[in-house]
């Protein structure tokens, strides 16, 4: 029997419960920064720009010189210089005049524009001043701010470490893909692979242990092999067969918080902790592991990784009927076509081709029956 | 002078009428599959479950036997064998009866309730059938996706090679970052570490040449030299100066299709060809760099790479009225809190710190003159 089933929410709120943010750091060249968050905030270290810099092609002038020149009376200048955007105005210059408002005369610079001090000239530090906080501790690295810290001279910044997640599958009938041929009652072990994907997908590093035996001295010491995790994800064994022995494990060895998910597929999900380590034991059944994977996982992933949680979502209009598991999160997987979510018939959690065929899932909420043709809804996209 | 200012979209469909789908194919192993396009359906090579599989632990049965059984007049079976979930059901069994309904008693099995043929047992090919198609071409790959062909046995697909992208900045005034301090007048080349880092990010394979100093020759040659790749951007050297060479050299070693776009900032955007090969020459400003990225580059690289090309948007309340420049679309960076957008106030095209402290975009069309405090608009989010 399942210890006490629980809804969704407060399996994900137990299990947040014991993931907090990984404070551990690095530092990395900025080229392998991307999606990686700030660990401090980033002083700037130089002006930006460096130089008073002009802003236009034209030319460098004294600005006070420029005084009253219009085109009906314009100002000739001896001291103008040629200048390209981007280079440095030096002293005595103070403004650019456009090329459009000058013209070369006999060796003077007729100017029919006044132009005001700094007039097309960016000043040093009107981007960026040295010592100002350009980006903050828990900011997510993206090009354009790589290409900031770049421009300022920086090579490395510190990063919070990625969580770490030691995956472990369990299963006597399971087979390391390609290794062999099966035999009748055999199967590949792909749930460790999909979950090792998405994982690093969301921000994790992950590894993959090799399969465990499903018996609890196996796994009791594959857990206990892995103290160097932040999370362990334990796959299969954690049903209420008698040879299904992860949460037993978790029990004995550890906490077992929960044993029992009211999600539909995904019900023999349970959470715990060995050694103050949080652990997830996710069904076998990939479907089942698959939901628990995005409805439980991912938002404890994303907090460890100091990343937004907000899954990808659309709205679409359902194209018929759904029946749902009342009392159950129902995950509907669902096709989208011109913006209808057509629901992929099929209950079995074991059936991977429904997803292969699915866009994303409609997460039915306990307290509904179903859903009727029509309505709209927000579908959660299989990233 | 520019050319001919054209609009964002005809910009566009010059862009794509250039660029198509890469058609080269490779075969890489499943493992390095995330997110790659199938180049051609997949065939099951073998039926999935490949066995009658128990779904349920349970009892295997011969089902015939248990007609009419019920917990008042139960029937007794001496040819029952215990199964666990995912066990194969082997002849003569044919069905599975739940551990609810069966129980032990003196090496007989008493069931209690009639099971089916096949009640509880995922037959041969339900989940796929062999020959069958399990993913088409033009399927990228998710992580289920990859876990299904592994159960399936396979180990490597063919998929579309990523589109080759080349990146050449261009510039007499740029210093390569991290190889010496800057003297005035000078800056850190960033542009193309930025389009690098997104062009992956969007699907292609993206390297950097060394930087080109602005002469029409040199630019010439850099580009003949990368006869290798489907697409190559041009950064800096794209605006009416003296010595913006960049679309002169489109113009005369190939075809010049589009100079001066009406975006703002982006504006000094070209496209062209050389040798049949679509290039794109980028303005050297970073933040108009990064919105003719946007706007003209993701579009054509999702498509030469197979993807779905839509960028990821919310919506959001303005807080507070924008100025935009008639004509143009206007791209104003906004941040993100509580479901408001606030507009950050610069206009300056070299201002990266603006993007620092931006979530995404808000594209005002270009025959709107701005955006009142209020309004709902989308914005892209930077990825």
């Amino acid at each position: 029997m399942f210890k006490r089933l629980v809804s969704a929410k407060e399996a994900e709120k137990a299990l947040l419960g014991i993931c907090g943010p990984i404070l551990r750091t690095e530092s990395l060249n900025l080229s392998s920064c991307r999606d990686r968050v700030l660990s401090s905030d980033i002083i700037s270290p130089a002006d930006l720009p460096p130089f008073c810099r002009a802003a236009m092609d034209g030319y460098a002038v004294v600005a006070a010189r420029t005084r009253g020149a219009s085109s009906n009376s314009p100002i000739y200048l001896d001291d103008a210089r040629r200048i390209r955007t981007g280079q440095a105005v030096e002293e005595p210059h103070d403004a650019v005049v456009m090329l459009e408002d000058a013209v070369l005369r006999a060796g003077l610079l007729e100017v029919s524009a006044e132009a005001h001090r700094f007039k097309n000239v960016s000043q040093v530090g009107e981007d960026i001043k040295k010592g100002e906080v350009v980006l903050s501790r828990g900011h997510r690295l993206r090009p354009p701010d790589i290409a900031l810290l770049t421009a300022l001279g920086l090579q490395s910044v510190q990063v919070y470490e990625r969580p770490r997640v030691a995956v472990i599958p369990t299963g006597g009938e399971l087979v390391k893909p390609g290794s062999r041929p099966l035999l009748p009652g055999e199967a590949y072990e792909i749930n460790s692979i999909m979950a090792r994907l998405y994982l690093e997908l969301w921000g994790a590093s992950a590894d993959r242990d090799e399969i465990v035996p499903d018996d609890p001295e196996s796994i009791r010491r594959a857990i206990e092999g892995r103290r160097d995790a932040d999370l362990i994800l334990l796959i299969g064994g954690t049903s209420v067969g008698e040879r299904d022995f992860a949460p037993q494990v978790l029990a004995d060895a550890g906490e077992l918080l929960v044993h029992g998910v009211r999600i539909q597929p995904g019900k023999p999900t349970a959470v715990g902790t060995v050694g103050k380590r949080p652990v997830v034991c996710l069904p076998g059944y990939p479907v089942a592991a698959l939901a628990a994977l995005y409805l439980l996982v991912r938002p404890a992933v994303k907090i460890m990784a100091h990343l937004d949680g907000r899954p990808p979502v659309t709205s679409a209009r359902l194209s018929q009927k759904v029946a749902s598991r009342p009392g159950y999160l129902s995950i509907v997987r669902v096709a989208l076509n011109h913006g209808q979510a057509a629901p992929i018939m099929t209950t079995g959690a074991g059936i991977l081709s429904s997803v292969a065929r699915a866009d994303g899932f409609v997460a039915v909420p306990e307290e509904i029956e179903g859903l009727e043709a029509g309505e709209v809804v927000e579908v959660n996209l299989f990233e």
